[in-house]
């Protein structure tokens, strides 16, 4: 049991330790703004970037594993990324999600400090996101002064209440930035160069058309339908 | 005659795999966003990119060909882009055209998106098109629901009624994208990268003069037929 | 003298090629857009980029030399650049001047179509050039349907009545895009650089600012003085 | 104790001239635009980029040092840059800063030229800066016309009369462009890259919402003091 343990930390290590090298290498980063977690649910492990470690000497050893359901650390020797308590409450909250992506990417970021939503103008939208990409609200004071990290995770957590997180790429937090999620940690980082794709996207369009309103629905139901879900024709066949 | 149809197959399929790459070197696209076809109206066939392969990978045994007259599969065994039905109804419509792209990329789509027209605000527009670079219609609720890639093709075959397409480097679609075509696979590849160009600098025209009109039709004539046509002076003579 | 003349035209062919390549390296062009020539106004002679040739396959052999004073090709077999009457007419006019590069960059044909001058809203601006980067008028039908290149160097020309080009780096046609001018073909390839900055950065500024008004004429005298003129200090002196 | 001086001389000309590469290489600058100096204070050394010297040639040896106090070159033959005595009146007043730099970096610039200060719109900001990125005053036309750098020193110091300059990476002078300072010549120059984007970062989030407010102050203190002074929680613990 120990060791099988000790195969699963081992493993998920190299995974978030290779897609945080990915996000470097993505420019969707600056400095060591940015970390990428992975988890394995069943296990109830995850896995993050240590706080402020430059990408370019980082090694699956720095990378911290805790436990999802107690956030103590149970491999690591460095302290884990100050963000670990956001990331944490979005394992906790949403089932099916493997992977989560914090950066400041410039235009996710800029909607995100906008603090709106990123409407969905088109179909390159509607093909990753079945709406808006949503904006959490703002925290309290309170909120803010105790506890900062848990609370962020807590707003995002609030802002799906009735929705399905899968549905979407990620969530902007507000005066902060955007938190992407995936099956796996690669795909968080996926997702988090798909929303800043979408997130420049949607700043051109309003700079020609500054009123415009969202596409409509049946456009945007086509799209999603189209590659996520049981009736999708988008790609080659699962089995092929 | 099998054998000769063999080797257009073939021939096309080579042409169409080098355009595509063209196309991901490029910039203009995103993941597995994107496509191009080639086509040889003659001999009824057109080749287009396999759905979601990425371009790294691809080859051209991937390339998929079709008759342009039924739709029909001819050869290749993956699944051919989800965007096939759009292609067709341009090669079905438009004479003299032997290559179609379709992007997502970032100002033309935003223009496409805005559901604009993209005014020809200068003379690098000019040279290229003559006149406005159109956007179609949206369309309604059926259109989307049933046969939504045959219904994007007729809103561009509709969009040129009584104008020749070869006139222009392409067409936005509005709330989607632009499809580009020309003479062959290799040149729509590079009038998606000339509509992307002329996108981004109307954009930034706009941000500094947000109320500008069209050039005069004197200018927009002048530059489009020093380049196009029987009086054109651009260029070297075509016997050197 | 016939060999004197032969070696004023080989080196003229091999900087202006230099020149030419100079600026395909600079970004600021796209495809054959764009085009560099050079004078030895003494020796009556100007060398250019032929029409419609791709910057890779260019070799000074392919370089046209022509008299600025007729205008007759003295050498070189391929067409010379359309854009050449409007060259030779800024040679005839404009005294000092050794040099002249055409773009169609991003930010400079920008403001150019929005036929503004680019105000001096700093000191950047004000380090290249003593007071707005100006644009021309539109030419009118007339001169658009005749001898349109020669008319278009009339009113760059027109545009410099009273005024010293050498105290600019160059100067917006309305509706079409920059020409720059330097001591040399290399010289106006830099000033190409400035302007296209100097645009980009004036963009950028009133995208902030939408009201902006010009720097104080103080500042303005103070920075080009820094850099220009007898009582210049930027740089080391000119015998070091 | 000539020969200590020597060494610190010598020292202080390699890593300015290694923190003006690092800046070269940084894409904020643009042909000779822009310059780094360090300061030794304890040994009343300051060593700077020699004027109009272009990176590419520079060496160790082309750096010049120059006594804080009195402002006279102790060691060097090129002319310093012409900036040197803004770069003087900054380490006269501002205690434990060890280098400075400027750029004429595009976003920042284009903030200094609107002569606005920078607001905090979001925790990226927050993270590096305790409040607004200050703009100065604009100079009077006999600041500007006499000892025109002295002045630009002063104004930047008269902007932090009753602040910490630490607590910022910088400041933006009007109408001209941006000064950053550190611990060392190189931190100065990271601080450069940080507030140039988050320069970018505020205009892309101002043309989304154009009237947006500072966050909230608890946001704001929360950010910075995660990161600096005796609370800081983000990174490593100094003694691992």
């Amino acid at each position: 049991m120990a060791r099988l343990m000790n195969t699963a930390v081992e493993e998920l290590k190299i995974k978030v330790c290779e897609a945080n090298l990915k996000l470097a290498a993505s420019g969707l980063i600056f400095h060591t703004f940015g970390n990428v977690s992975g988890a394995d649910p069943q296990a109830d492990l995850m896995a993050i970037k240590p706080s402020g470690v430059p990408y370019e000497k980082l090694k699956p050893e720095h990378i911290v594993v805790l436990a999802i359901s107690s956030g103590e650390v149970i491999d690591g020797t460095l302290r884990p990324s100050s963000d670990t308590p956001t990331h944490l409450e979005i394992y906790r909250a949403f089932h099916g999600i493997g992977g989560v992506t914090h950066t400041h990417s410039l235009y996710a970021t800029a909607w995100a400090q906008a603090c709106k939503d990123i409407p969905a103008f088109g179909t390159t939208h509607a093909d990753y996101c079945n709406g808006p990409i949503l904006c959490t609200r703002e925290l309290d004071d309170r909120e803010i002064k105790n506890d900062y990290e848990v609370h962020t995770g807590k707003v995002i957590v609030e802002r799906f209440k009735g929705l399905n997180p899968l549905d979407y790429p990620g969530v902007l937090v507000a005066s902060h930035g955007p938190f992407t999620w995936g099956k796996d940690a690669m795909d968080s980082v996926h997702n988090a160069e798909i929303l800043e794709y979408l997130a420049r996207l949607a700043s051109e369009t309003l700079k020609i058309s500054p009123g415009l309103n969202q596409i409509k629905q049946a456009l945007l139901e086509k799209h999603f339908t189209r590659k996520h879900g049981p009736g999708a024709y988008y790609g080659q066949p699962k089995n092929k």
